[in-house]
């Protein structure tokens, strides 16, 4: 379960992951739950948001480019994404932004 | 239903919507369709992607900035966003970015 993430105020950088889902959990929601906790656990992480309908989305925010590369190259992470590639993912598509500004309702 | 919105070659600008939902429905689910169709009549509209379990991520896709703010400030679309302060979100951020890369499985 996620909440709206609590980001410091941008410049920062957001990856966008959409995708869409193979028949069956295979693993899938281990796997989520453990890249979860262990991305909390990288330098430069600011948080993360999820949700899947049809398509699912994970939007992870990192304090800068570098630590959302340094991120896709964590071991366990390179492993899920491979499984990810030849089991999970029927498509998906990631998306690296930097955040510009942002707002709330006050 | 949204599948992996087809973007163009970066850059290009994503707007990405979370948000929190108070209870029932209260005329949501129609607003967001009909906003749904009106966004893909806009100019710079380049796709939209979506989904809610514990927090809704709504991300849509523009072709710059300009057409970004402009969808922020057509009619319907700021009859919503204030009926959505008032009535349909508990909480909400918006995060406007650049993309600057993006990749798929292949």
């Amino acid at each position: 379960m996620t909440l709206i993430a609590e980001t410091p105020e941008p410049p920062y950088v957001a990856v966008i992951f959409t995708s869409t889902r193979t028949e069956g959990d295979q693993g899938y929601a281990a796997m989520a739950a453990r890249m979860h906790e262990l991305a909390l656990d990288q330098p430069g992480y600011l948080g993360i948001e999820s949700a899947r309908e049809d398509v699912g989305i994970t939007v992870s925010y990192w304090a800068d480019h570098d630590a959302a590369r340094a991120w896709k190259q964590v071991a366990a992470h390179l492993v899920a994404q491979r499984r990810g590639r030849e089991v999970w993912y029927r498509d998906y598509r990631v998306r690296v932004a930097t955040v510009e500004r942002d707002y709330g309702p006050s």
